[in-house]
């Protein structure tokens, strides 16, 4: 199988060296960090093991890839000014899938809607790995995918991926609902990724060390799912109880948002909370906590 | 008229002086500040002309001052650790009147009930005015007071009391409904105060240079004046829009909250948030709004 990694940072670099691993052919578009990745790879530090992964091509852009692959896999960030239809056309060719892996809910539209023809496959890591240096990537902790196809049904391209997953030792879950994937995984994104930066750096264990901010946690979480059964896609009912169990049994742990709050980098604001919220105000949800965490981070991102 | 400042920060040193320039007897019970300000009293710099403060007395305490004065004017922070009661208690005769000048709602039972015979009368200061320095004090702008018995009714006291602050140049008006002067006034404060802070630092132009932080004002805003209309004091019709118009008008301000915030000095949560979110609770209010910013702000201060 030939893949195309679109954004070799952190998620793209580990899932497209465990591609590799499995046997697939994977090459990468790098923009900043072409020079370190075309000579030297991308070394990837994990628990399981650090392993080197050597692209069969590093690319500037997807037009000098100069073919289409089987599949572009897209792990860039979900944020304004990333346009990732753009980004990926060159490499589109006629039976090239696009599998996006990435944070929030809503976000595949403009790539269903810029390539209509095309299977869109969507997918959720839940992982901890970070990008430490040009060509350097950190693997934490877990690992797991769930991915499907957008908006729903089965996938052979999604069964295929799957295997060579597994086969790479990635734990992988293939659905046919992966907009329900998404929502579910948002009722833990939506509170504890913002309370995290807004409670001014608080790990997973802070934030459920308080009543008040853990009826925070739970209120949010309940309003996910409120929108979630709106959109038609009902959430099981023992979710919000369940995810605060687990989290509270979790080492404590530093969200995405607030790592990227911190390190100065934009945050997925839009993806991980405005896109939420549009839906609910069209669908007449009340989500007024969401509402408040998300007017926050607006004015949090620009504060003086 | 003899009175005693309990409290010789920026709000009591301010008043006070102005007190003692219309012809009253000041005193001031001083705990951090004794020693300079026994000697060199308080020296207030003000747009209005700066002045000095020579109390009649400072003292180190209530029971220091040896007797009861007519009324004593507590200028304390509300935070949970100052137990204003017993800070005043040896200097509460029979006769003795006590005025609060503090920030937020419900923050006179504790007062009152302590002290059922004596009159309390409560008062909201709408001022700029920081201590800068042990026994400095700078008043930037405004100066206004509205005082009145608690819980309500007229007051020969808040009278007396109003007359002198004119004499001194401070606009004073007296109420009889002072509960509702505190809720009104919490329209501004409740969300103003704790978005300056969860924002990372933003003044009122900011707050309201944004969208989705002005529909966030206005909806924490809508909130409490539920909150006051359930505890029988509604407030004007108009008091949301006129107060965001008018804040649009004003020179960009830092709220109290956020200087405590930025100094490191505990912030009136439980007065200007706290309180308001039980009472809405006990009344069955929702202020869902208001909770998420309580809740961030007890996990701020708990932050890591």
């Amino acid at each position: 199988m030939d893949i195309l990694v679109v954004g070799a940072g952190a998620v793209g670099g580990y899932y497209g060296g465990r591609l590799a691993q499995a046997g697939a052919r994977v090459s990468v578009v790098a923009r900043s960090d072409y020079e370190v990745v075309k000579n030297g790879g991308i070394h990837i530090e994990s628990p399981a093991g650090d392993f080197h992964f050597r692209p069969h091509g590093v690319f500037r852009s997807a037009a000098a890839f100069g073919g289409f692959p089987d599949v572009i896999l897209v792990g860039l960030k979900v944020l304004e000014h990333i346009r990732t239809a753009d980004l990926i056309r060159d490499a589109v060719g006629p039976k090239t899938a696009i599998l996006l892996i990435q944070n929030g809910v809503d976000i595949e539209p403009p790539v269903a809607e810029a390539f209509p023809n095309n299977e869109v496959l969507s997918g959720l890591a839940f992982i901890c790995v970070h990008r430490t240096a040009p060509g350097k990537v950190l693997h934490q902790d877990y690992g797991r995918i769930v991915l499907g196809r957008y908006p729903g049904g089965p996938s052979e391209t999604a069964r295929r991926l799957a295997e060579m997953f597994r086969r790479a030792g990635v734990p992988c879950e293939v659905t046919e609902d992966v907009i329900t994937a998404r929502w579910q995984k948002l009722v833990w994104n939506a509170p504890f990724n913002p309370i995290s930066v807004l409670c001014g750096g608080a790990s997973t264990q802070d934030m459920l060390g308080r009543e008040e901010t853990t009826r925070l946690v739970r209120a949010v979480m309940e309003e996910v799912c409120a929108v979630a059964a709106a959109t038609g896609h009902p959430l099981p009912d023992d979710v919000v109880d369940r995810m605060i169990a687990d989290t509270r049994k979790m080492t404590p742990y530093k969200t995405s948002m607030l790592l990227d709050f911190e390190a100065g980098r934009p945050m997925e604001v839009e993806a991980i909370v405005g896109n939420a919220i549009r839906i609910a105000r069209r669908l007449g949800v009340p989500v007024p906590h969401l509402e408040t965490l998300y007017a926050l981070l607006i004015g949090l991102k620009g504060g003086s």
